[in-house]
């Protein structure tokens, strides 16, 4: 079905039943994506204040059938938020819906609009002593509905799960216009089928998220960070299992970092702090939360020495304080700014079932070396199966030099991804950039129940074209 | 659309493409549900043995137009499981896919097929030390393929989430015959909609799980049971907020019991062990399971102190050993049975927010001495805001006294946990029982949207007609 554009015409339908002050020119930010792959044509930008104009944009919308665009903070990473081509779609802004309406501490639920960015969400959790644990590096600018639209992984996922595994309830616009008032506070609620779970994913392709009811929990008493020298992969992966079997669930964070990493900071960021005189070949960033009056330096040291004794750990530096802690992180936090200063030929957010991460991590080596000469950077949420498998030119090349291979080293890693039952967007879903791997690699039986869901729901297309379906 | 018969016709068509010993006589048991409020007719009773078998058989019925009732354990409690009207259909029961196809210990991961009993889910678990915490009533007879359907609650809700919560991946046989295999080990895969979480707690209308892979838990190294004498709902939830923040995660069960159940238990099963030499109003039933060296008596005489302390319980009793936490544990088991031989009028499996308990308790006690003298056993998992609101005679009148005002009952409960933002069906699903319930508070948008899913992937309507949805 084709869509009309978002011309004067139905920019003056809509003025008539909206406050003029709801639309604004498209400025370039609204038209990019953080790795500058996409450019957004130009398109009417509204800004509603409640779910009702929301509601009000998708029906003028569904009647002129012209496309939507909903928009969060503009931060995600495969193009689910920019529309580069076919008609002038409507770019619909949750930004002003940014209030926290209410937080029962008491109940541990907070419900915000789809507008609030991740990091106030987690400022009001704070002021009440809990904790929202969605935490990702642009927690300073993405905001709660685009997190949930995508489903947003991150660091505390190990711990909390995903920004699915967050959310309570849901309000929404479904295509058609109708309000889903879905927000319930509740932790039991089997009426029906589960459309929450069925929007948080859809990037925007079936619906608006405009509010969520979203889980709290007690902070810890106290916690801890280490950083373990492992032997191996599958070395790191028996630390984890130790670690559980010590702690349970109150290991928080456990983050593999590659040699490759040190050396980029190095390269590019000459000022961070590195804790290691020697960069090691593999290390783990290790956060525990603990309760009960545990003492996160006694508990990280029994960690430590057990692991040793089993032959896993080299090495190892438990945070002596808050300062310290922040310097381990920022390690880690800093990576993907030193692998954007290098510049990547092909960048890779897979998982893989834990157990075949040390199988995943060698035979993706053998492979690429296959193809040709890279620095290769592999680092992440192991603790999740989750690993950034980025690719990078050898020194004194650039990402342009290796045009010819990219397509080769993406579907060779992706392939091999695929053969080990893995998936080939662990975090960042699908928007425009993965279509064809979706189309590639999906499951036939899933894709076409995907379509037949996006057709009932969605009959003239009008949701985020283009995005996550080629409908 | 109207459905036909499973008639000898049908049988003969299916036996042409499957072996014959995958029908049988469909024996009482399969025409039953526990409460005795249906009695299924007669149909045609088909056991495959693997998914590609479940797939015949739908493709069979959907050329034919017969309805198909997913059979698993035959506990549910609202009817998904029989079809008391309309053509005889088809009961597929999956029962002899009751294979623990594999596990994966050091990634906490469980693959089974959908027939597997709860019960030997728990004991694979165990049998490599590790927990699977689904747990309730029924769990030596109701399968894991039925937990799922229905998104079964119990328990361990608190600490480990619902069903749809514990599991990882599913495969699945579509209303058109496909098989999904969505059996992922992955704790992150963001590849377009989620339809593991659809099918969970569609009970058997958009598909039949024939497997799932199911998350495990280090299992804690120690645990501790204790009996808290509360002085209201209100204390209960104080003292909930109170070990929360004492001992975050490591709350593993937290069930309100009030003196109605053990006036029951003693009226009707009094072989079973009273703790306290008087029944208490509000008792809270507390489970711990604890990690890294953390001593749970230790751990539950602190939080008694703290709660004493803070003026929130009275009296308690810590478990000295197994034995003695059994039986506190036997106490709370024991009330479903006390209360099924005391005949309730009305059950009501409702969820509110967790601080709006303590008001529903009393509107709902309010609004029931106005329609009539009653004895009431409100108790369940408070600590998910669910509670089995059970509505009985009063001493020397039977449930059949009550008939005409049943009605009045259940709708008075209803409206009320409508009214504060809660739940008709917190953990039992909708079945054939609550479909009326659905459509009276059911949201409009969400019901035209289940319609729109179920008429795109099931336009004939074959999946367990009747159930979730009159469509």
């Amino acid at each position: 079905m084709t869509l009309n554009s978002a011309d004067t015409a139905f920019r003056d339908r809509l003025a008539g039943d909206l406050p003029d002050d709801i639309f604004r020119a498209a400025d370039a930010r609204y038209l990019e994506e953080p790795r500058g792959r996409y450019a957004g044509q130009q398109a009417l930008l509204a800004l509603p204040r409640t779910a009702q104009e929301v509601s009000t944009l998708i029906r003028h919308a569904q009647d002129a059938r012209v496309g939507v665009v909903p928009y969060g903070g503009g931060t995600g990473l495969v193009g689910g938020q920019v529309a580069p081509d076919g008609p002038a779609p409507l770019i619909l802004s949750l930004e002003r819906m940014n209030k926290v309406r209410d937080v029962y501490p008491d109940e541990n639920v907070l419900v915000a609009e789809a507008g609030v960015i991740l990091a106030d969400v987690q400022a009001a959790a704070e002021a009440v002593e809990r904790l929202f644990p969605l935490s990702l590096a642009a927690e300073g600018s993405a905001r709660i509905g685009g997190n949930l639209a995508t489903n947003a992984g991150g660091t505390g996922v190990l711990r909390y799960g995903n920004a699915r595994d967050l959310c309570l309830g849901l309000e929404a616009v479904l295509p058609d216009g109708q309000i889903w008032n879905g927000l319930t506070r509740l932790r039991k609620n089997n009426t029906g089928y589960d459309l929450r779970h069925l929007l948080i994913g859809a990037e925007g392709t079936l619906g608006v998220i405009t509010a969520a009811a979203l889980k709290l929990f007690p902070k810890p008493a106290r916690s801890g960070t280490a950083l373990m020298v492992v032997q191996s992969p599958r070395a790191a992966l028996d630390l984890l299992s130790l670690a559980k079997a010590q702690l349970g669930e109150m290991i928080s964070a456990f983050e593999l970092i590659h040699r490759q990493g040190f050396e980029f900071l190095t390269e590019t960021l000459p000022e961070v702090r590195h804790p290691f005189a020697t960069a090691p070949e593999w290390c783990v960033l290790i956060d525990v939360g603990l309760s009960g009056d545990l003492d996160p330096s006694e508990a990280l040291e029994t960690l430590f020495a057990a692991a040793h004794e089993a032959g896993l750990v080299d090495d190892g530096l438990i945070a002596q304080n808050e300062a310290q802690s922040a310097d381990f992180w920022n390690i880690r936090e800093m990576i993907p700014e030193a692998n954007r200063l290098i510049g990547s030929v092909s960048s890779h957010d897979i998982s893989v079932p834990l157990g075949a991460i040390p199988e995943f991590i060698r035979k993706a080596g053998e492979t690429l070396a296959r193809i040709g000469d890279f620095r290769i950077n592999c680092f992440g949420h192991v603790g999740d199966g989750n690993l950034h498998y980025n690719v990078f030119p050898v020194k004194g090349k650039s990402r342009l030099d290796y045009d010819p291979q990219r397509t080769a080293i993406k579907t060779a890693v992706h392939d091999l991804v695929q053969e080990m039952g893995g998936s080939f967007s662990a975090e960042h879903g699908i928007g425009r950039l993965k279509r064809g791997d979706l189309e590639t690699y999906g499951d036939v039986a899933k894709l076409s129940a995907m379509r037949a869901i996006k057709s009932a729901l969605d009959p003239a297309g009008i949701m985020n074209p283009g995005a996550v379906l080629n409908v």
